[in-house]
């Protein structure tokens, strides 16, 4: 079982929020306001307790302190990828591998984080015109597609379209298609280190989006399953065995020369 | 089919070539040479064509040109990742990505190269003390594994044991057991982007490893398994498509202000 | 490389054929028919000898001899799943597993053979209503994927919808939409024993899929992509092994009682 | 979270328990009462309430009922295989893919109901040697790894070693070794319609692996990760969907006449 209750600190860029009055509109307390009720409606004030955090904090909200006291973290951004520091992608990616869960949402498909994560470009097709998306379920039984309908009907969203150029997806739990016929693999699902990562498209700036159920119910249910068991963040290390270690317990120092080369 | 001849480039740190008799002996034309030759002669010239390039070459021999030309790129190195300048990691990520394959060998693992494809640590555990490792095949009939014995025995040899911290493979082809009773996954493949990436961990700079026949047939058909169908370099792309752009083929122009940011 | 040239087999069930005017209208060959003239054209005679075999054959044209002679099965079924006698269907599993191809094509999801090898009930949803299909490439630079444009547009067919219960494919190649919104894993490969599946769902016999020039080029590359190696039919089998049998090449007999409930 | 309390039938052949002085004396309750006492042990009777089932009972003590009221069934198999009524392997296998979580054991990789699920011949090497068998976790966050060290360490055991023909696990979780070098995968997660199966070979009728702490702890582990979401068994089934259903929620009745040759 995982960790109870689940931390969780939402990230958004909270650029557009501030930026353009259609946003601030649809979103007053930002998306990432919207995400975190979402959440927190969803499983319940026993079940999760989230925060949100932003760009324009110092070290971005995502403080060692604060990444140390999040079991699961939620990725928005779009028009400001650039402006996240190396410091704190590489901070995050730290603790991903160690063990936190992260979720990442719509175009941040373009964080540094996500292609840190992913090794790949990440690019795709895309076009902003109203088309309909309907995120159908391929895996219907994986705890991420609990308790939503397939499809999810999303009257008015940016299309995103294959090829998507990211690693064959470790599971791939959903499936979008939209008005003018495109597909995108919506749902993706990886491990990575001893953490999890799912990347989920639905959701744009000028779309109500985040305001809809079941994309909510989608994030809650993904937040519970990329919650590690334990609270201990322990990273991936190189150990130097000596032979037939196990039957001792005996290992050298973990402080490996190597490492300085990281 | 894939391109023809297919044009290699083995590239070696050369350090402890230079630095280490031992190596210098083991290997009087570098690993790099060894890895060369065994290509060359398993697939034959017409096949084949092999360059090596080291790390103390300008742009460590990696050049815009270089990888240009250059089908699969093969890559060992060990006591110097630190010194692989970020702009040639990004130029080879880039060709990876566009098409180009990539071997990755042994203490590679710990490339910057392999670490930014991977998005993990790929920490591991090791030992040096004579071990024999056992290559065995659990894909049988993949063409990495063509006519080489299951196990492939190679009498001393560094150890590498699990947790091996990488993505799990898409293709798993050969897991290893050592003398000392720790087993590794030693052939691993990848799809990154339009690129294949295939790691072989058997191999060190104090064991005669890169003269042993199996293991350069190994490297050979992962040449072959490697190589791209085309000379065309193409980096995926974004691309912004209108409503039904495929049944006219118009599409708004590929320069993206959002590529800007990559 | 595979065997050459690719001795092809292409089965229908040439049941709607010669009931259906229709469908004897769309294919005076069969269906089986225009599928082997596309893969010819597409290959070359050098390339490719291919053959054809129905289900009111004796053995429905698939004896030992015929399989034996198989470096790629094709199959297409519909409304005589049943009629496939178990024996035929227990030699071509044992085919496949020892290295022959096998492509299951549209409502050959539902054939014996192909719930054999998946282990799952392969169900979908389904709408014959002239939907228009477009076939997505989500791994552009897979074998079967050369050559052909994306998406593939095919003006009439027959829907295939998710959730269809599949293992989840060892490579996915192609995803569809369909006019009426339903998406579908399209083109999916496997690896089974030492044989090479590929399932394609476009064709459907009330439409003119199997004369669309995309499509038949798709079940070219398949076939290219699907042609094992070797001629040698190796089924996998049980070994007993004394210790260190590797260092000396020594080996029970592999008769062994066990493989008699098989 | 998964059905509480998790209802697990352990299946056991009990042949060689009747049959063999040796195994009656490791195994006086049987094998399969070792391995109920252990996942009770490990889970507590508030999260779990385990049955034991034998070939020899009427429909081998599976019967619909019996089914219905199982999350969870483990098998363990060797001698008679064959003797398992293709009708109860036909209710398993539906139980399975509506739902209901398998772990096979052992020798189980050549139970009917393992082959039928696989699709492949499940065959591999083997020796009765007193090897000692190390069980490496290579999927350390995974649950099923949860509580038991790396290696695992089973002094006596029979060896089971590549080439296993199984399809590429959707999870990788363990790999062991044995004294004679060989390598094994020795625990292997599939997804399989809404079912969840678990492979895991340590274990064999002549060494007392199921009294092993490690070993059982696995097995309760894995237990709860394939334990249901849900007591619903539903079965994947086709459905005929006219355009547009899903804006209405209107469907054509589920009985469809192709499912008569399933």
């Amino acid at each position: 079982m995982s960790v109870s209750p689940i931390r969780v600190t939402v990230w958004g860029e909270n650029v557009h929020e501030q930026r353009d009055a259609s946003v601030k509109e649809l979103y007053p307390d930002g998306m990432h306001g919207a995400i975190a009720n979402g959440i927190t409606k969803n499983l319940g004030d026993d079940v999760v307790v989230v925060r949100t955090a932003t760009l324009q904090e110092p070290e971005h909200g995502l403080t060692e302190d604060v990444l140390n006291q999040t079991d699961v973290l939620t990725w928005w951004g779009h028009a400001a990828h650039g402006e996240v520091s190396d410091e704190v992608v590489d901070r995050v990616q730290r603790h991903v591998l160690s063990g936190m869960g992260l979720l990442v949402l719509h175009s941040g498909h373009f964080s540094k984080i996500f292609r840190r994560l992913m090794g790949t470009s990440c690019v795709l097709d895309w076009r902003s015109d109203n088309d309909r998306e309907l995120v159908w379920t391929v895996a219907p039984h994986h705890p991420i597609a609990e308790g939503v309908p397939s499809p999810i009907i999303i009257p008015a969203q940016e299309m995103y379209g294959e090829h998507f150029d990211i690693p064959q997806p470790d599971e791939l739990i959903f499936i979008s298609s939209f008005t003018g016929g495109e597909v995108f693999r919506s749902g993706c699902a990886y491990r990575r280190g001893h953490g999890r990562v799912f990347y989920f498209s639905p959701g744009d700036q000028e779309y109500p989006v985040y305001h809809h159920a079941d994309v909510l119910k989608v994030l809650a249910n993904a937040v519970s399953w990329a919650a590690p068991a334990s609270r201990e963040r322990e990273a991936p290390s190189v150990s130097r065995r000596p032979t037939g270690w196990y039957e001792t317990g005996e290992s050298l120092p973990t402080a490996d020369p190597r490492l300085a080369q990281s």
